[in-house]
């Protein structure tokens, strides 16, 4: 595999030590001795007998950040308090801030943002509740709700260990499409309990964004919100991958001249994101694809499938019935795309697909196979990884996405909406510039947040599923 | 009463008219005719028949508004479309953001702040969930919950109505403390459910402030989720009501030269307020309060109490037992605390109270008595509103408090906080300034956030109520 372990990377060590002279140059000796980069001191505290200092040090990796730990724990009056990274300290105390828009220094500010003036908009929104959209953070504000069962790659941490993530699709929100997103992290698993909770925190969003469920208690929780609240509700780990996939699936077919009713199409892993994909493609028309999951591929019968879910949606799949093993049904696929775990597929594993095969191997960190062996059979290859070309992120989608529905007050979300958004993406890339390397704008292409947003609000638009908002005309009534 | 209407406002009105020579002229004359001053004029929309401008116009109030708007509609060709003012435009998409503390300008600091990176943060905090106080927004965050049963003055006016003032209290913390808020506005007024909701989404909050749920409902809420969550749950109405109002009396028995144990206290309005701040008085060992409510004054064995909390609080006040309605109750009393509704008293209701009578009457926007009409016959006379002396509000306490509890991670919180804070509240008005119309600091007043958050803090460290971390001494293995 090409992937080395991470980059070097600067550590800070806390460290407590008794105040002699002579004391911190033997401790920065032991770090150079052991191949650490002294980038810096500072004082944190200190007393007559002791002192505690930060230091900084570059160092190659984990393994060798602990090494140098060890070596410094053993120096005779030294005690490491504390160590930290980039990556740590770049979380620390939360990567995110609730700030208000405007300043309160004044008693003017006061009275006209808090009492007696609040009271006025407080009055309006009673008499005409969806003015909340016109004059409170409901107009652009998500709800990004995790139960914790199914975090990136690590599956059921809780949701404690859930919150970094969370936090990090708010700041995405917020850096790339200007909405507000707010961690909701609950603590209980439990589908009537999740439905409950999430209809009755959601008057303040004006959307919910469903995160890191595990499937398939997913697709309930996502079924029953959907009927159950007026605002949009969409589980990203479903439907924004499956956008982004169709998005690069456009283009690569592009590049190949094939055509969706021609293709036969693979897929692993009939997950969340699994199957959404495959109904977003059986959508489009594309009739032979083929699902598999733990047991194989998934039978046009049933046969193989692990829940109800994978039932229902494989009825619509898989025309010739295969039941037999992933490697076998790659046999004369014209796509495959990994939406499982790390490192099941060797290159050669590909060799009995189509000519001009499309590989979208999108398991992270680790890809179902190795890009790099993966280019030696099949013409496009794609990864979750922005270290290697034709990175396919579902970052992509869900900016984009829910500022769309946000900024015309859409009451739901219908697939249509989905399709618009992923030729939006595609169509960014111009025929001139579409190569085997470049199926996929960049994550930091800054085209790519409007694009989708007016795709999404249009398909609103022309659907009807906007909230005309009732304007309060006379304001001199509060 | 001395509160005349509002003061001059600017309204900003909407039109469309015929885009016709003489057109815009003909309309502001009729606004200068009718009293208003154009104050601007901005073109919003064009065509060849219509055009549709934005006129901003100084008015004298809501009354002389609305004439203006009926003026302006009555001009044949014209039509206005939407009418707001500096209130409502200070509200407009709600006054509260959501940013991240970091930018997000490149793959790396993607990798760092989302995946890869972010999954080392997730591994540490689901081997040692507490590291979420050091490592997510739950060391500097609180859930701002209410369920819109009790806001302002206005009553039940449900979740959306309440988002406003859930947002003010929001900016309010991070302006006056740094700390962040998020409104958390429910959908049900059930007990149990508003339990189990503050619960399951408590993960990512560092405390919770209940706030405007209505008496006596408020009492077994705050009651249950301090026994079941371990973090600091504080009902604002409450506690920041009854710590605030105590330093303002600490100060005001200074000036008057009285004591604890010679006063009589009457407080009207035995809800949420009125309960609390009994309580805490009752702590400090005043023993002569008399209880007042809608049917008069509550005996001490509960007669005229309109629910089991009243009698229970009564029980320990009213030493002779008096029965009589609030006006009787005054006789000989040093000290009135209204937290009722407005105009209740004349000035002349206070004339039987005791030599250098202290008047804090809190109801708002009108307090019980007119403050000018209450000093004919009181030493002290303090109100919640900002334009007279001696502003008594709580939003001097609960920016402090809960800064204080988050900065050592407190469990839960104590009385003894509350009445280190209005301790700390009070002692900083030295002697030397202190006087009948200064017995309370500015809320502008920058001393207050750290003399509470120090108060609070030092008292949460001396009772063992502080959560030690359990630190990450190697972040070298995530």
């Amino acid at each position: 595999m090409f992937f080395t372990s991470s980059p070097a990377y600067t550590i800070f060590i806390r460290l407590k030590f008794s105040n002699l002279p002579g004391m911190l140059g033997n401790i920065t000796s032991v770090i150079t001795k052991m191949g650490g980069e002294v980038r810096g001191i500072n004082l944190v505290e200190t007393s007559k007998t002791w002192v505690v200092r930060d230091i900084h040090v570059n160092v190659r990796d984990g393994a060798h950040a602990k090494e140098i730990i060890r070596e410094i724990s053993s120096i005779n009056g030294v005690s490491v308090e504390f160590v930290s990274d980039r990556t740590f300290l770049a979380h620390l105390h939360g990567k995110l801030e609730v700030v208000s828009k405007r300043k309160i220094s004044t008693t003017e500010d006061l009275a006209r943002l808090y009492t007696p003036g609040v009271g006025r908009v407080v009055k309006a929104i009673e008499k005409i509740p969806d003015i909340a959209f016109t004059y409170t953070i409901k107009s652009n504000t998500v709800a990004i709700v995790t139960d914790g069962s199914a975090v990136l790659g690590f599956g059921n941490v809780g949701p404690y260990a859930a919150i970094p993530v969370m936090e990090g699709k708010a700041a995405i929100l917020k850096e790339f499409a200007g909405v507000n997103g707010f961690p909701i992290c609950l603590a209980t698993q439990d589908i009537d309990q999740i439905v409950s909770i999430v209809k009755a925190i959601s008057p303040v969003f004006g959307a919910i964004n469903l995160e890191d469920i595990s499937a398939p208690r997913c697709f309930e929780v996502e079924r029953r919100l959907q009927e159950e609240l007026d605002i949009p509700v969409m589980h990203d780990d479903q439907h924004a991958t499956a956008i982004i996939v169709l998005a690069a699936l456009l283009n690569s077919l592009k590049i190949v001249g094939k055509s969706f009713s021609d293709i036969k199409i693979v897929i692993n892993g009939a997950g969340a994101a699994g199957i959404a994909t495959t109904k977003l493609l059986l959508k489009l028309g594309i009739k032979n694809i083929i699902l598999c999951d733990k047991k194989g591929a998934i039978g046009r019968d049933g046969e193989n499938a692990l829940n109800d879910y994978q039932v229902d949606v494989a009825q619509y799949t898989n025309p010739d019935n295969y039941k037999g093993d992933l490697k076998g049904a790659l046999k004369g696929a014209d796509v495959f795309i990994g939406l499982s775990v790390g490192n099941i597929l060797k290159g050669e594993d590909l060799r009995f697909m189509e000519k001009d095969a499309i590989v979208f191997a999108l398991a992270n960190p680790i890809p179902e196979v190795d890009p790099l062996d993966a280019e030696r059979y099949a013409r496009i290859v794609a990864t979750g990884r922005s270290d290697f070309p034709n990175q396919i992120n579902n970052a992509l989608v869900y900016p984009g996405f829910f500022k769309g529905v946000l900024n015309v007050r859409a009451k739901k979300i219908v697939d249509d909406m989905k399709i618009a958004a992923a030729y939006a993406i595609a169509n960014l890339i111009d025929d001139s510039e579409l190569y085997e390397e470049y199926i996929i704008p960049s994550i930091f292409d800054q085209r790519v947040v409007n694009a989708v947003s007016d795709a999404v609000a249009t398909i609103a638009i022309r659907e009807g599923l906007i909230r005309s908002l009732e304007q309060l005309k006379d304001i001199s009534e509060f």
